[in-house]
């Protein structure tokens, strides 16, 4: 940072082409190889000043769809805190200016998990709300829902709190009359329109103004988050295009859900309070940290579940997680659950949509069922995974993906004509979800609760408490609930992947609450009818609560979103959040563990990276495990068939000779030899700083012609006297490429890769150049080792 | 796998020391450069199988004190994993095999959850019945400690629970009366004498049989995982002695806990079930994955909370942390705190050690007193770093630390003649942190409690809900805990580093939790007396309940444990499960993140990291941000005024050189050179590979001579026809050693070294190797740059 620094290296002198200099001569030919104990340390800041003191604007930033080098933004990042550090005790200013930088982390978390909580707060408000109009209105406030609607009138009992004067059905509306079949049949003809309506509306404002704003938006998330970039996919058109469309998907009635998507709109939060803060807004390794916090946050008010929030960006979405992300995403994601609380979109109080209070414990033999419905979630989630991804590509490959509008509002129709008439799929399926997961109380008026009292077997709901006989409702209801079963995972499999938000988490659960519900009555019939067999003998006695039907259907929800997504421990997480029992965790363990297992049975991607593969992002997952035995020469280019690898030489190119080299190829970045003989690597340049040097050095610098010479040495090369002034370029190079040599086993390079975010690497042999191994190289040959196409990878 | 794999590579001919190949030919050359699209993994395997199918005894295990290579380490756990893969399909019996290796990960972190869960009970019950010895002693039943005692006694009433005729003091047996100032003091005097018996035969046991066993063992437990050998730091004679002398050293009234060892006595468990299953106990880095897991199974089960257990693995004690350890890790805490729980070793159902239930929320006026609660904290934290490091560090210097048993023996007489006559100094901590912790509900006998009623202003506690006037019992609990808490602040000082298993969780939270409750006490009286002040009175109306004491002692205990720990997310998480709502997170938040900053004012590392640094050990901390500007040339080895580097040439020594060389120098391994000349780098060997191999090569292979040719390359060089026979030792070459150039910034070689787990990383300049840079290198540079004396880095 001193003078001294910008003084020549006298270490490092101008290193031709010979091959003479014996280095084990060089410590002693430099008294200056280390310049001191505490002096050494400035000296060595030469090529990084060289590289500041002449910025030139546009040089280490990226193109659309291209990959970000981890390592050089992290760089970037501690230069920037150094500059910052050092001028910080020049003046009051520059000290307020380094606080603020300090602090602008915390900030921008804060900002983004108040942004989040507030805006799930409102998606959930107003979904609830456009999802009753559906169904009727209220009189004297058009803006209540259904339930607010109610809460104001007297007239309703406890048992009837649904019903209420003010709450008009269409039918009642139109018709006049709330009963019989020509007012059904009306209400019917209104869902649809309204159905219809809503799912045109959404896809036709995806379609026009943010076609980022589709999907769930967690498979790109994971991309973007890996180190890509797509330039748009968390901008406030797509922010609030999906806001907005978000509710009216949830709304129209489709079979998706709201909670993955919102990790989407928490992190548009995060990118555009990041741009508020330089720290983050100029550095794409450090903008990704705050949106590892924004993921969190969404989850977090997603679920009310802040710590599981944490853990799914951890365990899911999170690619880089240094420990001070884990904090701040800690801090955004209970932030963003207070704002929701404060809002209190539920009406209960609670943080958690779910909210359940079992009362009996499981007994040891139930682990049977809940491991049965393990092995249910993980058979769905591998055939929705196929089934899915086989709709999805046939939609991008066939002349039917391209008209999306008509699509959704076809799926739409179907799923509203065949919605209605059942009454588990006409609610809203988080409430189907809440009322699948809720014990039978005295106070449960639900079909689901319709038991015979044991004292007089009558056949009304007397007696709403379980292990009793099933009464007709209950068996009524089970019909329905398979009925219903069914209709969601048909839906499902078509919904997911329309041009509409749509999230998997609701109706995976759904699936696996309706799943888990029918178990656990059976379960308890069983234990009822035959209370005398040597599993139920030792632990239900008869007269006593042993079987909570409810509790099967959260085990079987967590199961079914495991097989879907192959979360375990934030998943297991969430769903202790939404229980708050410590008591519960091992069977949902159980289950979701052997879920995981079985799906990965059927193939061991998630959804969400099966999604990444479709698009062909360029995302080297962290989980999975690179197991082939080859070596990095059989990786790297230049193949047997290929061109010689298109290199610099250090000092003896021209201006043209380089250009051309640049239009001729289309690589990204070029190595940097000593000379074509001793293929001993320099450094590495990249083709997008050599263009923007070039033409920067034409503007501003004078006398720099086609024939000039370009060298990227620290000194210029001799040149014969009338030759025109040489462009230096060693401001560009990167001298310190990673290098591996030929015979490194492949899975330490994708080690590498992976935990140093790397975007290429060089090959050597004994010291030479041999070739370079990039990101798209690596994500093409593991799909080669999986007999998978190659070229469906798109981009670099 | 197949027979063409043993082949010779035609790609890779003798390379001699001419520097002629051009490589640009090299493509041409080898047409079987990639045999073909699908062979070409298998020709592969060469330099793997080359390892594999002579494989030398003792290569690849490591010394004592010694670092592991973490790379390394990976690809040999692939490899087996694969060779098991392939073998699979051969027999049923193979298939088994393959089974149980797959199944072997889950199986141990079983058996450690298990075994955790057992001795901590085992641990908590004994070490309560000790305790309770100093006091008296049970007369129908030896075995029973106080409370359980006084369980079966009809006698007793609600209020004296305490009081039984069964439970004797030892004044009560040996002088036949319970009360006055002589059984006083001959309680005082049996007090004192088991207090040191306990304590002697603590130290006696570490001393005698396993000097590993004293102190808390997370900072070694942190080293160890981060890839540092200490043979017998996990063993089963440390587990034997840490079992019973921490139920010793708790029992005998010291100021520390028995929370952090557990930690130590999980992480035994977890190395002692790994070595009956080869997966873990051949591979030093898998092993690390059972560890890690421990980690997280021993916080589990010393405070209830199996999720805050992972988090303290995951933030505090591991270094390498994939998502399957995360996975086992939850499994192990989740199995080691239901085996807790069954045992019941507080008899109250709960896993909870401090399980607390508040009824007031907090306002937000309180944030004022967290924080400075959390400034307490730090200060704290900071303060009892500098002393205690101040401590050891003469206690390892003078002759003092020559005499430990003496010095244990001194430190605990002074801590039981103080303690006794304070009730809150004599009693178990665990208990006055539970009671510290309690809010004064109705049934609250305590001292803490005892308020006066508002209708009738008797002295007595007739009205035990707080927000009353405080009683005298309340003022004389105060004094009591102010010197409480200056006895606790000097003896914890003093007790951290003594030769006995010693905790810091409990010690540090009794601090807290005595800071906190005066505070909240405090608090409480303010706003009774001023409930017209503005913050009161818009917060707290007359007569009802609006400040809980209790919970200012948890903020203060977690507050004065984050300052000395710098624990952060985990330690929130695991006080949250301690009270399992939701709503107290914020005010811990806020006096966590307030305590670690202040701390951190005064120096950036924990507890554990200055324990780390004073005993030297090689830990590579992947929290602190390396910030210099430094270059890789600037720490490599050669400096300046050293001898040239050590190297190998790959066929041009005799077996008499290469021991001349080894003998002369001591370092870890050698580079391999082409030739002297060009300096161009082929490989890696290791000191220990090489002298095993050379002996192994004398006892085996005839003709092998000293004056025989050593060769590393594939082929053997051309020799005379009279020469002896010469050694091949390609075998032992790793021919994929890192390298860096000597441009590239320390801050991205010390990023290589962490993220990869490094030992030792080759320096290049323009492809010629020019030093070597180790983790002992650049621990050295870092604690220059820190101004500290690099010499204390003692292992390699």
């Amino acid at each position: 940072m001193d003078d001294i620094s910008t003084e020549a290296d006298p270490y490092l002198p101008y290193d031709g082409g010979g091959d003479t200099i014996a280095l084990q001569e060089l410590p002693k030919r430099g008294s200056n190889y280390v310049m001191s104990n505490g002096g050494g340390v400035m000296s060595s800041t030469t090529h990084l000043l060289d590289f500041l003191e002449e910025p030139i604007p546009g040089v280490g930033t990226y193109d659309d769809f291209h990959t970000i080098d981890w390592v050089r933004e992290k760089c970037k990042d501690r230069e920037r805190h150094r500059k910052i550090n050092a001028k910080k005790k020049e003046s009051a200013w520059e000290f307020t200016k380094s606080l603020y930088d300090a602090w602008s982390g915390w900030l921008v978390v804060t900002l983004t998990g108040l942004a989040s909580g507030a805006l799930a707060g409102l998606i959930d408000i107003a979904a609830d709300w456009l999802n009753d109009i559906k169904e009727g209105v209220c009189l004297n406030a058009m803006w209540f829902n259904h339930e607010q609607c109610c809460w104001g009138s007297n007239e309703t009992t406890f048992a009837e709190r649904d019903k209420c004067p003010q709450w008009k059905s269409w039918a009642g509306l139109i018709l006049g009359q709330e009963e019989g079949p020509g007012s059904y049949i009306m209400n019917y003809f209104m869902y649809i329109y309204w159905a219809l309506s809503f799912a045109f509306l959404a896809v036709l404002l995806v379609k026009v103004f943010a076609p980022y704003a589709c999907g769930s938006g967690i498979p790109e998330i994971k991309t973007i988050l890996s180190g890509f970039i797509i330039r748009g996919y968390l901008g406030k058109w797509t922010l609030l295009i999906k806001t907005v469309t978000l509710v009216l998907a949830v709304a129209s009635g489709l079979s998706l859900g709201k909670e993955g998507p919102l990790v989407h709109v928490a992190c548009c939060c995060g990118n555009i309070f990041s741009y508020l803060f330089p720290k983050y807004s100029k550095n794409e390794a450090k903008k990704r940290e705050v949106l590892s916090a924004a993921s969190a946050a969404g989850v977090s008010v997603a679920f009310g579940a802040p710590i599981g929030g944490v853990l799914f960006s951890l365990e899911e979405v999170s690619y880089y997680f240094p420990l001070k992300t884990l904090w701040r995403s800690f801090f955004a994601a209970l932030v963003a659950a207070f704002v929701l609380r404060s809002i209190n979109p539920f009406g209960n109080s609670r943080l958690v949509l779910f909210y359940v209070e079992y009362h009996t414990p499981w007994y040891l033999f139930e682990l049977i069922p809940f491991i049965l419905l393990g092995v249910f979630g993980g058979l769905w989630g591998a055939f929705f995974i196929k089934a899915n991804i086989a709709w999805c590509r046939r939609r991008k490959s066939t002349r039917f993906g391209k008209y999306p509008i008509l699509e959704v509002i076809f799926v739409a129709a179907i799923t509203a004509v065949v919605a209605f008439p059942n009454p588990y799929t006409r609610q809203n399926t988080s409430e189907l979800i809440k009322e699948l997961f809720t014990d039978c109380g005295p106070l449960e008026s639900s079909q689901l609760c319709q038991y015979r009292s044991q004292m007089n077997g009558s056949k009304a709901f007397v007696d709403a408490s379980p292990n009793k006989p099933a009464g007709p409702g209950v068996y009524a209801a089970i019909w329905q609930l398979c009925l219903a079963l069914i209709f969601k995972i048909i839906m499902t499999i078509f919904t997911f992947g329309l041009k509409v938000p749509a999230g998997l988490f609701i109706p995976s659960m759904a699936i696996g609450a309706i799943a888990g519900r029918i178990v656990g009555i059976a379960v308890e019939q069983l234990a009822y009818y035959h209370h005398d067999w040597l599993v139920f003998r030792e632990w239900c006695e008869v007269g006593t609560d042993c079987i909570t039907p409810g509790l099967y259907a959260m085990v079987g929800a967590a199961a079914c979103l495991g097989g879907v997504t192959r979360m375990t421990v934030s998943l297991v997480v969430i769903v202790f959040e939404l229980t708050g029992g410590l008591e519960y965790i091992v069977p949902l363990m159980a289950a979701v563990m052997t879920s995981k297992w079985v799906g990965d049975a059927f193939g061991r991607e998630g959804i969400y990276e099966s999604h990444i593969r479709l698009n062909g992002y360029p995302f080297l997952d962290a989980k999975e495990e690179f197991t082939h035995t080859t070596l990095a020469r059989e990786v790297m280019r230049p193949r047997r068939s290929d061109p010689p690898l298109a290199v610099l030489t250090q000092d003896d190119l021209t201006v043209e000779e380089l250009q051309g080299i640049i239009n001729e190829t289309s690589y990204n970045g070029f190595p940097v030899i000593v000379s074509k003989e001793s293929q001993r690597l320099v450094g590495f340049a990249l083709r997008r700083d050599i263009t923007i040097a070039i033409e920067n050095a034409r503007r501003k610098q004078e006398g720099i012609l086609l024939t000039s010479r370009v060298y990227f040495t620290q000194h210029a090369p001799t040149l014969p006297a009338d030759s025109p002034r040489p462009l230096k370029l060693r401001s560009i190079l990167d001298m310190s490429p990673f290098t591996v040599t030929d015979h490194t086993p492949m899975e330490i390079v994708v080690d590498i890769f992976r935990k140093l975010g790397l975007r290429q690497c060089l090959v050597t042999h004994n010291g030479r150049l041999l070739g370079i191994i990039t990101k798209k190289d690596i994500l093409r040959h593991m799909a080669q080792m999986a007999n998978q196409d190659p070229d469906n990878i798109m981009f670099n």
